[in-house]
């Protein structure tokens, strides 16, 4: 079962077309993986620091089906599926709560374990393997 | 009483020197006034518009005590006072929560609200004041 | 031949990985596209606003090759193609100057014009239209 | 002479509406910070990260004069002032180019030395006690 993360459009979310801007979609995605990486324990403020090995997003792929407003209340969903020993993708699909629950973003991004150091690939550590597999 | 708003840092809150970037403080104050609006029963998405009148921000003053860093968690409380018939501030403090809760910054905005054709002073909206004055 | 960008990377654009958050990488090739836009006589502040028709975009890919720092130099390009009558895609590559440039990220993105009103397809507005045919 | 700072507003700056959301002005000004310490012969990718010494901002002020819109050409002073030998402030003006340049906004910030290990204060490293000195 995927992990799901409940978000509030807010106004810094919006731009001048009076929506939200579409580079947003994605951060909004990435805030839901933080909360997924949270809930299964894995400490937010050393993970994304240079602790041995950074896992940066090498792909991202956004379909912006419907626009949002400020106010509009989300649920996202996150899905890792491991790739190789050291990447592995997430899928996340965002959705408009109201009377009918509307779809309105579909997210994919990749993400590969390296060497801060000399930017080689690694192993994934072990929560964050343990992380993928269970998710 | 005042309204109270709980936020988790996120990493596309902070910078290259591993804390939430200045401007940020600000941008999580704006969104607690908007949850104390919404709470008040204020619909977001027309109050930013522009529906025949708008309040945009005139002031900002803002004491940064600490640092914040990805995965924090955070209370923001929403205090407006009203200064003239168009005019009001909001007080924000930010805590950080944890074993001691600890306050992190001091926000205060003012806000006036104008004609957007004119941009001539106006009357507060009947909603926005009664909440400016119930708070 | 495509229209050319220059940007600098600032402390805003960076995360607490010390390096340029990926969402950033298309925000700054959507600057482009809009120094591309105004270089072809569009007007920006009334193009992104709904005058009749609104071409948001509904697809981004992109590939985060390289990371990026605050202080590094870009030059990004903007190259339009028609897709129908009513959407075009937008390929840019991002290139880090230096003694050898380097190709740090490339990002698609696809537009689509429609009636804000309802939604349907429309044909692009005329200037629009040239500017993705001349590019 | 104060360092002035060219900057065009872009879409990602704006908010729903229509116009740069307030804190994006500050973020402007930070920006043209970073280009005169560069313009000083600082390096930014080292200045922002920990090295020995950070300087944090403590305090903000803004006024926010008038709107800025998408595509608006801004020009934005520089104007640092030594305050202790472990602090100093910054003071911008933001104008809007066009027939008549308007100042559109105005901001100061405070900015203290400290050790990033036990955030004591120090003195301000050399370049950038010059760069305060000589401004």
């Amino acid at each position: 079962m995927s992990f799901s993360y409940s978000r509030t459009i807010h106004f810094p979310d919006t731009d001048a077309a009076g929506v939200v801007f579409f580079t947003n979609y994605l951060a909004i995605a990435h805030e839901a993986y933080e909360e997924a990486l949270s809930a299964s324990g894995i400490n937010l403020r050393t993970f994304f620091a240079d602790t041995g090995s950074v896992t940066p997003i090498v792909k991202s792929e956004a379909e912006y089906l419907r626009p949002l407003y400020c106010g509009d209340k989300l649920r996202v969903t996150v899905t890792p599926t491991s790739l190789t020993p050291h990447s592995y993708e997430i899928r996340h699909e965002l959705f408009r709560l109201g009377t009918a629950e509307k779809l309105v973003g579909r997210i994919r991004t990749e993400h590969i374990c390296i060497s801060p150091a000399n930017r080689e690939r690694l192993a994934l550590p072990t929560a964050l393997a343990a992380w993928v597999s269970a998710s």
